[in-house]
């Protein structure tokens, strides 16, 4: 048996994956389309009563207090798989107090709409107790593809974190040259059809970007230099004004370009930004 | 006969690609390695004596005219394609200097680096003169995918560059996420190869965008709420800040945002901040 706390999109999508099934939600409302296939939980104590794992499915963090705080002496011995959408710290918070209370705690980030789950193309981020991850994975991989990543209760949600800066910035990006295009009568679909082609091929330089990083030698051979990046973003920062269009979502990524050549690198490779970001602490 | 004007990395590798060719270069070291299977000249008036479409890349829109000006009178009549980087409106520029001077013009924008020239995947962006594109499509063809855009001849380096933002800010992203990671001393690479796919897939949801974008419906079903993005976006920040990494590159996104839902609209989808990037004219 398994436990559902929380009936919103992703927590009934995730309960609506699995039998046997006990579901409880604050608005029981919520909980009416399971009353065929599972048992609906009137409390949170009640819920609780069944055997098996109980997954925490809540609006945010508070949330997972609110509801999990006022039984946290009856929840000793048992295993929580929290699948709220909380920050590193946060989870690391949850841990923190599960391991204070005897409970076995797995952190999960979902990478997927609700839609998604259950479904190829869903994927879960899981980090913290890695017994519970082994001793539950049929359950964990009927909603999607199950990836550990360690006994850090946080490194799930940084990972997920990680994986949607990169996914808003190039939404960001694409609005930013369909707003250019829009200038000209040129309609979003257009440019769509070109620029996500585009963009999934140039998903292969993040792999060289990356070995460069992580080799450290921005000066090796075949890498576009700073100085080479600055002329070009200076141009579409020009072309951009040319528009009409705000230069806000790109304007930063120059910056970052001419404080790296200022310190004396625009020779070396463009990769080299990663030091300006990580260079904060 | 085809004449090339320039030869660094890229008009090096346009002229490599095509038989038979007269080359110039005004550093003559660079036209050596032409010297057994091309006419080398030693001047740009030489160069042009011969028939044929005149190839122009060079450093920027100024050498252009550096090295046209001066025998602008010799080519009323001729054909010149511009595969020099130039802004839109330096493009237009161009073009309009070549109608004054009789000469036809096409200018063209390179979605590719110098060692793509002529292989799958490399692809070019012309606009101006729609005859200059057809009569001369084979050559063109030889160097990547040929796609005419309109008689503006700043079109091809607008829809360029509108690519090309897309790509810089999905990279800055990237390294974004990459610095969130090293903190807790997870390799660039690991997170590449996780992010590459990732984004590859979620450029599916550019398509989507897009289709909002030109029906002007915000509110219609299946959308992610500017107030949801809000919160997603702040949780990304507050994750970003613990880890002592920079947000200025995911902050400008939480702006557009933040100030859509200021002005009302919180409740609509998020593709809306295209309203809020194109709004300054």
């Amino acid at each position: 048996m398994s436990i559902f706390l929380g009936l919103g999109a992703m927590g009934s999508a995730l309960a609506g994956a699995v039998r046997p099934a006990v579901v409880w939600n604050r608005d029981p409302r919520r909980a009416r389309p399971f009353s065929e296939h599972a048992a609906v939980a009137g409390t949170v104590e009640k819920a609780i009563i069944a055997d098996g794992p109980i997954i925490v499915c809540l609006f945010d963090h508070h949330s997972v207090h609110q509801v999990l705080d006022p039984v946290a002496a009856d929840l000793t011995g048992r295993t929580v798989i929290n699948l709220t959408t909380t920050t590193p710290d946060e989870s690391r918070e949850l841990a923190a107090w599960a391991d204070g209370h005897g409970i076995a705690f797995l952190d999960g980030a979902i990478l997927a709409v609700p839609e998604m789950i259950g479904k190829p193309g869903a994927a879960i981020f899981y980090s913290g107790s890695e017994s519970v991850f082994t001793e539950h994975r049929d359950l964990l991989d009927r909603w999607g593809e199950s990836t550990f990543f360690g006994a850090d209760a946080g490194l799930a949600s940084l990972y997920d974190m990680a994986m949607l800066t990169g996914m808003y910035t190039m939404f960001a990006g694409f609005m930013h040259g369909a707003a250019m295009l829009a200038a000209e009568g040129v309609p979003a679909t257009e440019f769509a059809q070109r620029q996500a082609p585009f963009l999934a091929a140039m998903t292969g330089g993040l792999l060289e970007y990356a070995a460069t990083i992580d080799s450290g030698d921005y000066a090796g051979p075949g890498q576009q230099s700073l100085r080479f990046t600055d002329a070009a973003l200076s141009a579409l920062l020009r072309a951009t004004t040319g528009q009409g269009v705000s230069t806000e979502v790109l304007r930063p990524v120059h910056d970052l370009v001419r404080r790296q050549i200022d310190a004396g690198h625009g020779d070396l490779g463009t990769a080299r930004i990663f030091e300006e970001l990580r260079s904060t602490r």
